[in-house]
């Protein structure tokens, strides 16, 4: 089996953090708000949240549900958007924005609409991602 | 316990088919394509998927695969869009949109952008919903 690579379009939009148990960790580079994409490592044909098996479906929402925990509760959104699109990138994907009234797109959505914003600083998206990694432990 | 009731603003938007286990099951007014909504019966506290108890995330999460497959597979959709973001009606709900390369905002998201559009065939609303309960009792 080839080795799995997140699409190279995801990472050209996104920070790659790390991973979890299923999925790679992306955060959006528009650090306006919080955005994360979560790419689980599943077969190139798996397009559709449907088309998991039920193990890596169980699995891909419990880790989204953790950093939607996350990005509410230690990064203080408001609101959280969770959408599995994929209409430009077909390999699968699950974003998980944190949303606040206060936000350039409230109360539309954000995909395709997000004015360009400041950049995450290098120790931040570090930090994030050692905070990220803690919550997982103490969460799961 | 108050009687649980549909956000009016939802009921305004769409047609309400009926229910599964545990989900109001709605289909937007425009036709253009199909987008279903569905509202988990549950307290009116929880406004995020990460706040469903186990077993409700795990009923939620099965009626949306199962429109998802139902609108993909019969109705002919060529991509999934799924989304829970309630930025505007904070009560629960998830989107399931069938997206096709030929429709007016693709490769765009629908919410906030679909153009208006014709409504559904009273006839069709009642076949499509019987459909669904059938394709229901068949997949689960």
């Amino acid at each position: 089996m080839p080795r799995f690579e997140v699409h190279a379009r995801l990472l050209e939009d996104c920070h790659s953090l790390g991973r979890f148990g299923l999925s790679h960790v992306l955060l959006h580079r528009n650090a306006t708000l919080p955005w994360f994409i979560l790419v689980p490592e599943v077969g190139a044909g798996v397009t559709e949240l449907h088309e998991l098996d039920r193990a890596q479906g169980r699995l891909l929402a419990g880790e989204v549900q953790l950093v939607a925990r996350f990005v509410k509760e230690r990064l203080g959104a408001r609101k959280i958007n969770t959408a599995a699109i994929g209409n430009i990138v077909a390999q699968l994907h699950v974003h998980v924005v944190g949303r606040d009234p206060e936000d350039p797109c409230w109360p539309g959505v954000v995909w395709g609409r997000l004015p360009d914003g400041p950049a995450w600083p290098a120790a931040r998206l570090g930090a994030i991602w050692s905070e990220l990694r803690r919550w997982r432990v103490d969460n799961e």
